[in-house]
């Protein structure tokens, strides 16, 4: 079974914009191959399928009553470009392979895999577009509208995307992205926490002058500031549990290896579990900033570009998976996602939850990223235990 | 004729490629007018005028003997893009105001103000075309050659450019660029040695990881180890005296907000009158980028891409302009120059000297290089006695 997971998120790799990687943004055209190949599997599994009008692929497993409530298990089927085989529709395979491990047996609630249209925002710049609609928020924006009639679909009916009646919860199982659990050498995390975010852009202006002729006392250099501070954005975050601080891009004018920098624009991104830390954690980083910009004759601008807040899990599913796990012989290590999910679209309309899968190598966005056979098998069985536990509180 | 020296350069300063700024590249267009109407001064103040097959304007005020050696004043003609107007050409039009303060006297040896077509190094990359054909080691170079034919010279006789028997010496007036004589309060600064110069291109390599996934203790962050050597540079630079050392230029890859900076590519710009400070220092900031990887897993490389010694002007000339500026009521600063100039190529040939004036604002290559009128005179009457020196040293 868990080889079969993989194996077929190999194959459905091959489904792609450009030869040779796989690349599949929002509705192109491989990803009528994905829903056809995805849903073959789901009917066979005994599940009805449908395609709602925002693109997302539907399995629906019925209860033994029609009127029963409604669990979903899902994750994303579109890529980044040139992206590895699993990031998402591994928890879409995960939820079929589910559904194929009952043999048949009936629950008492409807189980329905999602394969989520789009999240990586890679099309039209805007992340979420599947899992938006299923909350029933759907993204406003003509050309995806267009998109969606180019696939063979109507958008007006888009509010057929909604997720129906009542429901009992959301499961995404998901590669993780990261080192962490390869580094604890752990096979999987329970998800309690996707972060918050802060995005700014921090300025540092000086004196561009002659590298040759203006003495080191008598500089404003931008650079050097900008550097100053980039030490002190690490040391921060180092100093403070599950703070994760990053200068990713600097931008440096006029940038000659003979002119002293005039001027330094660096990006910030802080992300914590806890939104009060985050944005302390901020403060204090401008601040530092500022006091950097005073002694050295510099002048420094931060602009906010995003202030994305922390998403909590619901704590009795956090809890069920860790019974389920337990039950199943692991010992998962709970943990934040500091990257954002279909899950924190998912989490304030109903009881939402994680599991991820340790990354080899923390690589992911990447051909080489993989899973490994073992830890899918860990992931089926903690998945068939909580259904169990599921069962047994809904029977 | 202080006044008249800042009015002539400011003339000359109209002589451009392109309207509303000072742009004059090596022998394009404007250079014929520059030729013209310092040639017009030249001759009027009994000059003897021609242009070389290099593109050099050189006047000769003829000695009492024809046998006599020879004494030049001399700068450049040309200009960087949007350029001020006293950049180079100050040094010549103060050649010609010395032989007009002459008032017809005649020394004990030709002196000979040279306008050279060339330093910057803008039109085809290549500084300095006019003094290397004016010490003999003329640029080899298809297009400069055909440059120069266009201009209506015969490239074929650059040797015509070569500065001929027997020579005292050379003295160039040039603003200093910097502002270390305005922040010391002195309108003089003496040249005594042109600093040496290292470039390298110095890269470290780490690992691009997710920013949000990647815990801070499992980061290989190159842009984090860059920006801790940058803060090292500077603090080597301000402990070494007369130690200059720039990173003027950062490139990241990828260059993300979320994403940790797998490569950094910085330059670094090392001065230092004394050749094996400089070189030492090089080393310990390179040992320095070196364990800086090594304590944060990264890799780094470094290239080196100019190793240019530093060139001692001549004692005797310094101290006769000392003696000269005493003379004169003035109490010159010694000083290095942390920039370039045709004095650097001329001074291995013969017996070379530089007398810097103060930069206001320390501006310079831009329109706002300006010069003090007071301090043109202290220049003019430090030149009139330095010439008098040199009179009674080989009268």
């Amino acid at each position: 079974m868990d080889n079969q997971v993989i194996a077929r998120c190999q194959a459905l790799a091959e489904c792609t914009e450009e030869p040779g990687f796989t690349t599949r943004t929002f509705l192109s055209e491989p990803m009528h191959e994905v829903h056809a190949r995805l849903g073959r599997w789901m009917e066979q599994a005994g599940m009805a399928v449908r395609i709602d009008s925002a693109g997302n692929l539907r399995g629906v497993y019925a209860a033994a009553r029609e009127s029963a409530p409604r669990f979903f298990v899902g994750s994303h089927l579109d890529t980044v470009p040139r992206a590895g085989a699993f990031d998402g529709i591994l928890g879409v395979v995960m939820g079929v392979a589910l559904v194929e491990a009952l043999g048949g047996r009936r629950l008492p609630f409807h189980l329905e895999v999602v394969g989520f249209s789009e999240e990586e925002g890679v099309r039209f710049g805007v992340p979420f577009i599947g899992s938006r609609a299923f909350i029933g928020d759907p993204v406003k924006d003509t050309c995806i509208a267009e998109a969606i009639r180019a696939f063979g679909l109507d958008p007006a009916q888009i509010t057929d995307a909604r997720y129906p009646g009542e429901t009992l919860g959301y499961l995404e199982f998901h590669i993780e992205q990261g080192p962490v659990l390869e580094h604890l050498d752990v096979p999987l995390g329970i998800v309690e926490t996707i972060v918050g975010q802060s995005r700014l852009e921090v300025r540092f202006d000086g004196h561009a002058n002659h590298a040759g002729t203006t003495p080191m006392h008598l500089r404003r250099d931008a650079l050097a500031g900008a550097a100053e501070w980039i030490a002190a954005v690490e040391r921060e975050a180092r100093a403070v549990k599950g703070l994760m601080a990053t200068v990713g891009s600097l931008g440096v004018e006029p940038g000659a290896v003979n002119v002293v920098a005039g001027s330094a624009r660096a990006s910030l991104d802080v992300r914590h579990p806890d939104d009060g830390y985050r944005k302390s954690a901020v403060e204090r980083l401008l601040g530092c900033a500022a006091q950097i910009a005073d002694r050295r004759g510099l002048t420094v601008h931060s602009e906010l570009r995003l202030d994305q807040p922390a998403v909590a899990l619901d704590l009795d599913l956090v809890q069920m998976l860790e019974r389920a796990a337990s039950a199943a012989g692991c010992a998962p290590h709970r943990m934040s996602s500091g990257a954002g999910h279909d899950a924190m679209i998912v989490a304030p309309h109903m009881p939402a939850a994680m599991l991820f899968l340790r990354s080899p190598g923390g690589i992911s966005h990447h051909p080489s990223e993989s899973v490994l056979p073992e830890d899918v098998a860990a992931a089926l069985a903690v998945g068939a235990r909580f259904l169990d536990e599921l069962e047994a509180a809904h029977g």
